[in-house]
């Protein structure tokens, strides 16, 4: 049996998968029973294409699309148009479509659905979460009988290799930044990693998938760890937790909630335990209890991997005559008002070292429903520091303590504020 | 959309299977777009039957599976006859098959996927691994196009609940398989778990899978924990290592290996914070990296899960009017010759404790090839006890030390000896 694949994009996975096509034809073929036939990769400047692919660049994506020779297209462009506008058209000339836009999919994600059902083809998009970590699939597919309650995990292996180099060299965020854009782990223009935009984009996937409620990214309350200071890591350690920028969602009675902050996570969690640009997701259901899918987050060779199993499947549906009719339904879900949250705190603050400081920072606290549950004090004389650790309090109880505490003469400044979750989550 | 589900087998699996079927139809229905109707449960005796599931009993699985109103059997009751002729006789009725049963799948695996091949339908197993841990799927289908090369991991929970407990409470074997049979998490005949046979299955299916190559169960080289000692375990401990049941799986150019044997894991591995009755099995591939997957590995919830998952999938390829075609392809494999593996060991002797009593000892094993990485004696007097690691030897070579070693008058005994992975792995 043979498929043809055109490959939008040929940047680092584009290019992978291209040399795979290639060059493991008989070893792809050995094992899936399918071999492919790569018909032409788009690209934008075909001046810079790399040496392998060079015969098979074009800069036309439209008609490499409309090639009758090709039965699955593969999205690796990455953001928003063209490509929406390239896996519409996919669709809708019946070709099966497999993509690696988290962007995409988090931002469009219905419409695209819609499109493949009425084309009676298969989208499939693996490779968007946890580069080649399996857990798409597992989400919708092995888990689509479980009622899930919680999706948490570290979803940015670039953000995951900043704050564990920062933490484990004492190093300053500027610096450790400058490290990853050399080493290709992150971008010149960091901000849709540092930012959070990424893990958000991820983990309102997951949560659509694993909760059949589609969240979409404008609907995650995102925080990234732009400029995060280092003296917070180690305040944090101190205290017996790392400093992760976890992607969370759950989904109660009241309804869904996702969001991506940096997170105080404990060091006995084994979300502490995964370093550099590692991913990993916890997953909890009422029957399944907890798994966990961990490994190598991003990079070419594992986003790749991903692609190809999916366009292995696309072809297996292409070859069948027909495709797995519906994957992907949502229900109607609530989301629920991020204010009415529940979460523990970090807090440090920079106070006046004086009789009866402690006292008014504790009632100023309390006077807005949040209980300390551990305070530490750092230095003495003037420049006092406070490590407080708070009990579960609202988000906008907490908001408006830190608003008043700013308020305090006795406190220098709200030096920084996190979340921390338990161990038993 | 409808699909009727017959369920052969009404013991834990096929009970919590019936009561979500029964009770949790709008809630499976709204997530994954169809309605199940429980057509009938297969029992041995149905006087025993659950009380929910009673209007659904029947002592005749053939009428069950010929009732042309089921369209996906579950297979959940275990063992090989006639579990065997049953699924056969529902594939080549035309109905897709879901079974939990890993000495099946590892025994005959071949014979089955044939028939459905050949009737154009599915068989799905998630259940038969790791539980309501995805690992199947993901092998098969995310993984498809990746040369896998190691597949390591826990895959027997039983095994794992009594190695956790003797180790971390001080007990005897016999001690913690009462209390292990007393909870459920061994039968009143152990054998299958602490014989190594259940986890030789299930090595027997990821490696198959993984790999490409059918190795079946009688292939994997199985030994058990039966009777293991605490000190050992205790032993162990002293040098860095917890004592795991292993399932291992390598695939070089020699050809695949399979293995099952209690193992010692160094404490800074990850498979070594596994305890209790979870799972965890490691992928690693040259492109993917190294994955993990774990979770709690067995239990009538998790696996129910994993049966329902396989249920919605081979549902929705049935409404799609065609299963999606081969999904399971094995090469020609070359099955490695035991003796020719390389590891590493671990040594307890007892031995006199007299001058000249290493040197004998050491050059008993250097007469043998294998070379000695750490030494450490413990006791004095006549009892002295002897802790030995070795360097990487072969599997023949390490056991004609061993001979060798029983036969020297300055060794009382050779009280232990196993495996032993690092780090790395």
């Amino acid at each position: 049996m043979r498929v043809g694949i055109g490959i939008l994009g040929g940047g680092t996975v584009g290019g992978t998968l291209a040399r795979k096509l290639i060059e493991d034809t008989a070893v792809i073929a050995a094992k899936s029973g399918i071999t492919f036939d790569l018909v032409g990769v788009a690209v934008r400047d075909a001046s810079k294409t790399r040496p392998f692919a060079s015969g098979f660049a074009t800069t036309d994506p439209e008609s490499l699309i409309d090639d009758e020779r090709v039965q699955v297209v593969v999205e690796v462009m990455g953001g928003i148009e063209p490509a929406r506008a390239l896996v519409l058209r996919a669709l809708r000339a019946g070709k099966a479509v497999v993509t690696a836009n988290k962007e995409l999919i988090a931002a469009h994600g219905p419409e695209l659905f819609a499109a493949a059902e009425e084309a009676a083809v298969s989208i499939l998009f693996e490779a968007a979460v946890g580069g080649g970590i399996p857990v798409i699939r597992p989400l919708s597919e092995s888990l689509a009988g479980e009622p899930l309650t919680s999706i948490l995990g570290i979803v940015n292996g670039t953000t995951n290799f900043i704050l564990s180099a920062m933490a484990e060299e004492a190093r300053a965020y500027d610096d450790v930044l400058a490290e990853a854009q050399a080493l290709g782990y992150a971008e010149a223009d960091p901000t849709a990693d540092v930012g959070g935009g990424d893990a958000a984009a991820k983990a309102a996937i997951l949560a659509g998938l694993g909760f059949g409620v589609w969240v979409g990214s404008d609907r995650v309350h995102t925080e990234g760890i732009h400029g995060i200071d280092v003296n917070d890591l180690a305040a944090a350690r101190d205290l017996g937790y790392t400093v992760k920028l976890l992607g969370i969602a759950d989904s109660t009675e009241h309804g869904v909630c996702v969001r991506v902050h940096p997170t105080l996570v404990p060091l006995d969690h084994p979300l502490s335990a995964i370093r550099g640009a590692n991913n990993a997701v916890f997953v909890e259901g009422p029957a399944v209890g907890e798994l966990l899918f961990s490994g190598p987050g991003a990079g070419g060779d594992p986003t790749a991997t991903a692609v190809l199993g999916d366009v292995i499947v696309a072809s297996r549906e292409l070859l069948a005559g027909t495709p797995v009719a519906p994957r992907i339904r949502f229900g109607d879900g609530q989301v629920v008002d991020f204010a009415t949250v529940m979460t523990q705190w970090f807090v440090r603050l920079e106070v006046i070292d004086a009789p009866g400081v402690l006292a008014r920072i504790a009632s100023c606290f309390g006077d807005h429903d949040v209980s300390i549950m551990s305070l530490r004090q750092e230095g003495r004389g003037d420049d006092a520091t406070l490590l407080i650790v708070t009990h579960d309090a609202l988000e906008e109880n907490h908001r408006r303590a830190m608003g008043a505490l700013e308020e305090l003469d006795v406190v220098r400044q709200v030096a920084a504020t996190f979340r921390v979750i338990s161990s038993e989550h």
